[in-house]
């Protein structure tokens, strides 16, 4: 195994910050797949962390690093809006000012909700402005550090607490997974949960689950060489649209990954139909990914212990009727 | 105090019955409701239970009793849904057949996810027949025995097993409550939760909360006389139409709760919203009357831990997108 910059003694002291801190979310069990794929399968339902997403969970890792003088200078980020909500409630946990640089198009629900933790919010244009130059020179400008998304050893060992609930938990519910399907933007999650569990359940198979369009990390987990996104796709999963693997999180993904599903959006409109009315949990298109490639026959599970990341709720009223009363499949 | 149906060792019972049977639902804090309260509140997510609704508890705990020449007989319920997805899924736990009478103007959610459990259903005209008559003649000519949905000791011990949780879980986040706020239909739920509580937490005010025009729990305990509901009321709260208290759940209400509730429909719709944005969770109208009075103010919480019971998520996709799109509070 080449040398990783994450490893399982990182994700233990992350946990470790994160005791009552962060929320231990539940994972549920879904008895009515089991008898419809012949599998056992549980949801980590992480709609329900702090922010309505994951994202806290390696925010607050990385904060709570930073000295005295660090935090009165503030921290800067930019994303779509379930790290902008994760960075701005650590940064309230830790008394920390936030500025947040969210695209103008952002669902409204984000922006209100980061706003809500009190950071401040700098807009700007998806298609014509580039949110790094801004946050760089933000950054540059207040002295306030920059808090990357998912590309950083903190944020990833952050996320893989996820990974070490899931194996605790799986264990008290009957036995460690055999597969752990994992949402993937620029895979700081993925990358996480398989570091924990490359440690705890080293026999479960973690896949990255992508959507169509944005499936570069499974184009790059086939080649071995970083894939990018066409500037042309488009998905209704605007949590998951990075442009490209990180150069962080893809060695880690490279070596511990089974392999990177894809899904349709239409797959996760179904999926998100499907946590609405079997599980009573509103799961964003985002952190429907992994569910929908489960529901979607997108691997073998018979006979097998299956869990699934709801990774974010952090949807719009508008778009979740709109999807609830489709019937696209 | 009066010698009651049911006293805080029938509960512990049915906790032993329900262990690794029933879901453990979490307690979940809602910071965003700590700060604008000045209180420490949380939810008891039973929207996440069996079902989709804490009835699971109580059928199961009620079916269990049955010896072996009483299950090959089957069991016969009558219920506008939660109760029969209950009763469906701890007789199909247990191998019993079951038969639901149900409204044909049910949920459809509610009578397809019945029906998926397994159970057979026999519709009736709500506003022309008698659930109580064809249930109990169907009962007769089957031999199948008849299973109460609230007025029964062990129905009602089943359903207190949610108290056992929320003193325990409470407790471990930092204290026991001071008020814990229950849904009342027939009052099953909230008898054997304050039977729970009288001794893990009895300095716990319980009250029952019902909705505007079946608030014959709240009249009942005013005055200490069991009162009916006028025939002419309507609400959006499907699962609490109960038209006045049972004999076996009046007592214990009016021994140990701290008193009866009221919110209109438009405070249970902007309780599902905020359930929708703030929680993650999906609660059905009946399920969200106790955040409902929270949210609307109907007891002061200042200074106090609050818990309030999400007690059932079972609502059909139309009217879910409709009451998100809305704005009436």
């Amino acid at each position: 195994m080449n040398h990783l910059a994450v490893n399982y003694s990182d994700v233990q002291a992350a946990a470790q910050r994160l005791i009552d801190v962060a929320q231990l979310t539940p994972l549920l069990p879904v008895t009515l797949l089991d008898a419809r794929l012949d599998a056992t399968v549980h949801v980590k339902a992480e709609v329900l962390q702090i922010g309505g997403s994951f994202k806290f969970r390696g925010a607050y890792n990385r904060l709570v690093q930073l000295d005295a003088a660090a935090r009165g200078s503030g921290v800067v980020a930019w994303s779509s809006g379930n790290h902008a909500q994760g960075v701005a409630a650590a940064a309230a946990r830790l008394a920390i000012p936030a500025t947040i640089v969210m695209p103008s198009d952002a669902p409204a629900i984000k922006i209100d909700k980061t706003r809500e933790l009190g950071a401040d919010i700098l807009f700007y244009d998806r298609m014509r402005e580039s949110r790094e130059v801004i946050a760089t020179a933000l950054a540059e400008r207040s002295g306030a550090v920059l808090v990357p998304s998912f590309d950083d050893p903190y944020i990833i060992a952050g996320q893989g607490t996820t990974g070490i609930e899931i194996a605790n938990q799986s264990r008290a519910a009957g036995g460690l997974p055999d597969i752990v399907l994992v949402c993937c933007g620029g895979g700081g999650l993925v990358a996480g949960i398989a570091t924990a569990l490359a440690e705890l359940a080293p026999d479960a198979a973690v896949y990255s689950v992508e959507p169509e369009g944005y499936d570069d990390t499974a184009r790059s987990l086939a080649t071995g060489i970083i894939q990018h996104v066409d500037p042309a796709a488009r998905s209704i999963c605007d949590a998951l649209l990075a442009p490209h693997p990180g150069t962080v999180t893809f060695p880690l993904n490279h070596t511990l990954l089974a392999g990177g599903l894809v899904v349709t959006d239409a797959e996760v409109r179904a999926a998100m139909r499907f946590a609405f009315r079997e599980l009573k949990l509103v799961v964003e298109p985002g952190g429907a990914v992994a569910l929908a490639a489960l529901l979607a026959g997108k691997i073998e599970v018979a006979g097998k212990r299956v869990v699934a990341v709801l990774s974010g709720g952090n949807v719009d009223s508008a778009q979740f009727a709109e999807i609830l009363q489709a019937s696209d499949q």
